[in-house]
């Protein structure tokens, strides 16, 4: 370990990527795959092939479009054919270009276009997709049953929570992030067109965070609750971290999932009228953190070490903190999001909370837990959508496709 | 008339915001408030006081957060207190400031925030807010019946329409525009927050369109039938155009509306599964133009004057195109719009249609009629949400409030 790090500090980046698998060749293509900062511009394209999926220690871009399918075919063999349509065209549009030949080569009349059109133009900005397999694929229809990693577990139900079984789960997911909805509105979209007739959406979120031409003003982003959110987020740099707390290996059970991950989602609806009314005091009691600077309780600074004992004891910060928990830690790649009004004259907004690691059992499921049992913020929260999937190791080259290791 | 025009041509600009009233001095200031072109940055503010409101002529920002509201106070008074409470807050916002004191000075710790907060160190982002009356605001419950203006005729029925109730009309409107979605949205829901007790959200929506870092690439940006949508859009740039068909004037019938303009919305779902299987011939016979360059039936290029006779006679553009409806126009500001899946499988999506207008009695309700009862678009379209208000001319300054002429 000290060797890699090392490695890192010789390479001269401190930086995100740095990935499990031992040898030098692969960890220095990582390097190179996975940028550390921020893009010089947000029309350079990120890598699509690699040990790992893109999208995930990739810098989180401004836009997100999520959605995860029903597979409605029962073939086997129509499902891998998808997956490799799918691999060919997330290929090609994470690069800026179209799905299919349709933009350059006009295309025939006479057929559908195989691209959908509205992102003509327009360049990559920041595209990633990012694939993931819920539990429900590993059911009868597609012999995969034995084939189910033990950290894809069901998850427990949580006090409190209220989902909708619509809004939630899934036998495929698609994260798709960009600089520009359009963007990523146009590879899901596109997606699901290729996918018609083998899978149909089940559901789909869009959302937004940072926004890259004025990120620098706002390092961490704000929540919808007017709090910096992911100050304590998982470390990009910290490559043993990432080896020990992110990325599957071979020995966690599901060899295929090696330089995988497991994703999390939760659609957190936040009821913001009320929580508008409440005093700074509350609001920061609860947080455990400065509502303007977001220094923790006591300290000055948004990035000053958290003194727990200075908070109260269900602080929100103080709940999660990975000390309470066994070290654990996730990687937050949430979006804020606001989907309209509730027909009650409240706006219908919140969190789309997105969590990738190791092992959920470990890392997700303690810490929600305790969260859900006694944080004050649960008066102002509730939990509506979840899904968990399976985020399988990154595409090695135009020959591989995504779910090789599970299909193949 | 080409007295303006001459002197439209001594600023040297082929400019937006030449106004309707005569004098050279505010036609210049005019000139001052509403760059002709995107911004040099997406950080710089525009101005909020001025002849018109900002959001009409501006060029069109990245993204859009709408909303309608409900007056449920039924005091004439506490009503014009929210409007002098909303304009103050409005006029901060738009300049890149809290919505109160809170960021600056921290805030009183036993209070609620005068702010929410997530837009702390957030630049203006380019946020613009236009507020509209709607039709309902002048039944009996604030003796506005007899200001009611003449083109502020409820809009016919239109064939085919599907409208939800509960997602069309409303008394009230504003529209945030901004580079940045969560700057757009902390704008409404601070007007929200400010509004509690006296207004209540009737429905709300978010939308995308271009953007500002990408735009240069995409003139004409597209909707999501991956058409060009704007080509032949009214010219912000000739003047008497404006003055003719965009501006309210005193002779109209409502003296307070003057420098004022009237806007229809239209959310239009789009069923994109069914348009995404139509051959290439097919889309391009149903709008008259070409999918990748969109140049007219039969010309080379976007810019290229339209040849009706070329196109079908049932042509989207050829039933749209002003020459068919005594030479009306519309200045068009819609944005695109996912709202997540519908349940049956299929995206939610569509265009949230935005058009100002000096007479919708002329513009919208022909062009509408004539698009309802042909258009062969109509079998992938679906008019499901309609509004129309009366947006009052713009704030002078510090002493006036938005809609000082109908209450005052």
């Amino acid at each position: 370990m000290s060797e890699r790090m090392s490695r890192r500090k010789v390479f001269g980046l401190g930086a995100a990527g740095v990935a499990a698998a031992g040898a030098g060749a692969i960890a220095a293509r990582s390097l190179v795959q996975e940028p550390p900062v921020a893009h010089a511009t947000t029309s350079d394209p990120f890598p699509f092939y690699g040990e790992h999926q893109a999208g995930i220690v990739t810098p989180a871009q401004d836009r997100l479009h999520f959605v995860a399918f029903d597979v409605t075919t029962g073939s086997r063999a129509e499902l891998v054919d998808l997956l490799q349509e799918w691999t060919a065209a997330a290929a090609r549009l994470t690069q800026g270009k179209e799905a299919g030949s349709f933009g350059a080569a006009g295309g025939s009349p006479e057929a559908a276009p195989d691209d959908t059109g509205e992102a003509l133009g327009l360049p990559a900005s920041g595209l990633t997709l990012t694939i993931g397999f819920g539990p429900s694929l590993f059911d009868r229809r597609f012999g995969l049953a034995a084939r189910r990693p033990p950290a894809l577990a069901d998850l427990p139900k949580f006090p409190g929570e209220r989902l909708i079984p619509e809004l939630s789960g899934g036998d495929l997911c698609v994260q798709a992030c960009a600089h520009d909805p359009q963007v990523a509105v146009h590879a899901i979209r596109n997606l699901a067109r290729i996918g018609f007739g083998k899978v149909s959406v089940r559901w789909s979120q869009l959302g937004f965070g940072r926004t890259s031409s004025t990120s620098r003003a706002q390092v961490t982003p704000r929540n919808l609750m007017g709090f910096k959110d992911g100050t304590n987020n998982m470390k990009l740099e910290d490559a043993a971290l990432l080896r020990d707390q992110l990325w599957a290996a071979a020995p966690d059970g599901a060899d295929w999932m090696a330089g995988g991950t497991y994703l999390v989602t939760r659609k957190i609806r936040m009821t913001i009228e009320t929580w508008d009314r409440t005093s700074l005091r509350e609001q920061e009691e609860i947080f455990g953190r400065d509502k303007v600077k977001g220094a923790p309780v006591g300290k000055q600074n948004e990035f000053d070490p958290v003194d727990l004992a200075a908070m109260k004891p269900d602080a929100h910060v103080r709940l999660a903190h990975p000390s309470g928990h066994g070290n654990a830690h996730l990687l937050r790649r949430g979006y804020n999001y606001v989907d309209g009004s509730d027909g009650l004259g409240r706006l219908d907004a919140g969190l789309f909370f997105i969590a990738y690691q190791r092992d959920p059992r470990k890392q997700f499921v303690p810490i929600q837990m305790a969260l859900a049992r006694t944080d004050p913020l649960n008066e102002y929260i509730k939990h509506i959508s979840s899904g968990l999937f399976a985020c399988p190791p990154g595409v090695r080259d135009a020959g591989d496709y995504w779910g090789r290791g599970l299909f193949g």
